[in-house]
């Protein structure tokens, strides 16, 4: 939640790249303290995650190859937004394109600013239950594997290091918190 | 952790600004798969994050304006590492520019990785003890105060959703879990 109380002064934007999934430009703006400063900004469109559960007990993770972490890492299944697309409808459409499940219940856990210095980048979070199994289909730039394992032994990867995705992490928290099961 | 056994081989890296925090640029790679594909990366030098404890149940959190997520958010302190920074230095010397405290202790906790699809930023995790106040230095583009709360009250508020900082998720979940009392 953000506290809309201060704003900046968005003088101009000078946008370097612009892609699929956002654009990179240069903000120049004048912050509610008065200072003027021109600062980096990559906008993103955003993204869904989304902890499935295939029991009480147990999720499903991927190993997913990262060019930006220099291999693969665990995360929960996740993806950014179509164009004008309902973030609970992306956080299932992801899942059975990732893992091949389809889940009869999807519900909201919160969102995560993924790093505001510098991206505007909000990923909503979502817990899946009542899995069937399908067949994934990953985009063909996506390199990832399933894994099944225990709720308590991923938060325990958090732990030891094992698991730092920052959206995974916060997927995780609320999910052992218990949040989805109070919707 | 990163598993390193896949890696993408890099064909060629376009860079389209360079900053005091690092580049924006695209990355011609062929994945592990042998798919071959362009991926926008702002590179970073990385940055330390902290989890300053007041006394056995309260922490100093920072309320900080974000251009990019438009208003105030929750955060701890945090920032970014200067040139060949050993990241504890940075999150001691954060510590004190942000809050004014000194920390007569500081112990790592872990690291997270912000948002891997687009940047390699790492953020370094760590818990703060022992604090001695003193008089705060926020840099002039910052606008932040601090607010002490209950460490149990922040994690209510990453449930509630008025947390939602993914460095300040992670810190937290990992003091909560006691990893820095262990060490």
């Amino acid at each position: 939640m953000t506290d809309a109380g201060l704003r900046a002064k968005l003088i101009s934007r000078r946008v370097l790249w612009e892609g699929d999934v956002g654009s990179f430009g240069l903000d120049e703006i004048v912050l509610p303290s008065g200072e003027r400063t021109t600062l980096a900004l990559f906008k993103h469109r955003g993204a869904s995650a989304v902890v499935p559960f295939l029991d009480a007990e147990n999720v499903v993770l991927l190993r997913q190859f990262r060019h930006a972490a220099g291999g693969e890492i665990w995360e929960v299944p996740a993806g950014k937004l179509d164009l004008g697309e309902d973030p609970l409808h992306c956080a299932a459409r992801e899942l059975e394109e990732e893992t091949g499940y389809c889940a009869g219940r999807v519900v909201r856990t919160g969102s995560v600013l993924t790093t505001p210095g510098f991206t505007d980048e909000r990923i909503h979070l979502f817990c899946a239950y009542d899995l069937v199994p399908g067949r994934p289909a990953p985009e063909a730039h996506e390199v990832l594997r399933t894994e099944v394992l225990p709720l308590a032994r991923a938060l325990a990867m958090i732990e030891s290091g094992e698991i730092c995705d920052g959206k995974t992490i916060a997927a995780l928290f609320l999910a052992a918190r218990g949040g989805a099961r109070r919707e």
